[in-house]
């Protein structure tokens, strides 16, 4: 049995490195809204691809890289009261391949000046640094 | 060489169906929009899963199954007029397994009144039907 130590070991280690996909994105996604809600920016943009082919898709915009996307978030909610109170609900985690998933969930802002929500689908790959945002389509219900 | 013959065969045709997923989907695609700008909305409907588990989003509405999605576009588009032309640009086919690919694309419908157009973001999979759209996110850049 000694012998195959180094095997089990490798495998046990493997196992747990490969962890269970639907909690891993869920839990870059419940990061994601905590960072927001503490009003961190940065913090939530960490569940994005930190790369240039990131693609972020609002409605009518379509922003690639993930600086601009960023720069867009900052533009768009320059304080805590413009960001409000983000909540995910998360409908559906299709996972399409050990490091390729599709995400689909609603999401909704609590701000003291409205209450928008809408819809969004992401798909996300597993990369070194964990599971990441590498395409996100949002669209508002309101119109 | 004659023994292989069964083999060359059957690893030929093996390669013929399994086909080129890009291709495919492209095909599956310009046959959907070719049956919506002939007002064929049945025709247009083949693209997507026929299932009850087949997810249609457009703007704010989720709609869940086959058949209520070709009820909903019947109720939207009564006649070819409502139809008007569509044309879609595909910008990106990512092929995420043998059997998965996300597509992201422009759409836009040209008619008599206005020119609606907005993003997608297709999920699809390769069934023993062909490659068909299980799961639709479509926004519309009009707010």
């Amino acid at each position: 049995m000694k012998k195959f130590l180094p095997l089990f070991l490798f495998l046990f280690v493997a196992a747990v490195r490969a962890g269970e996909p639907v909690a891993e994105i869920k839990a870059v996604l419940a990061a994601q809204t905590d960072a927001w809600n503490r009003g961190d920016l940065d913090g939530f943009m960490r569940a994005y691809w930190r790369s240039d082919e990131l693609r972020f898709t609002s409605d009518g915009t379509v922003t690639r890289g993930w600086k601009s996307t960023l720069k867009r978030y900052k533009k768009r909610y320059p304080e805590k009261a413009a960001m409000g109170a983000l909540t995910f609900t998360i409908q559906e985690v299709t996972v399409l391949a050990p490091d390729a998933a599709v995400v689909f969930g609603k999401w909704e802002l609590a701000r003291e000046q409205g209450h928008p929500w809408g819809w969004f689908t992401l798909t996300l790959r597993q990369l070194p640094e964990g599971w990441r945002i590498v395409a996100d389509h949002t669209s508002s219900a309101e119109k």
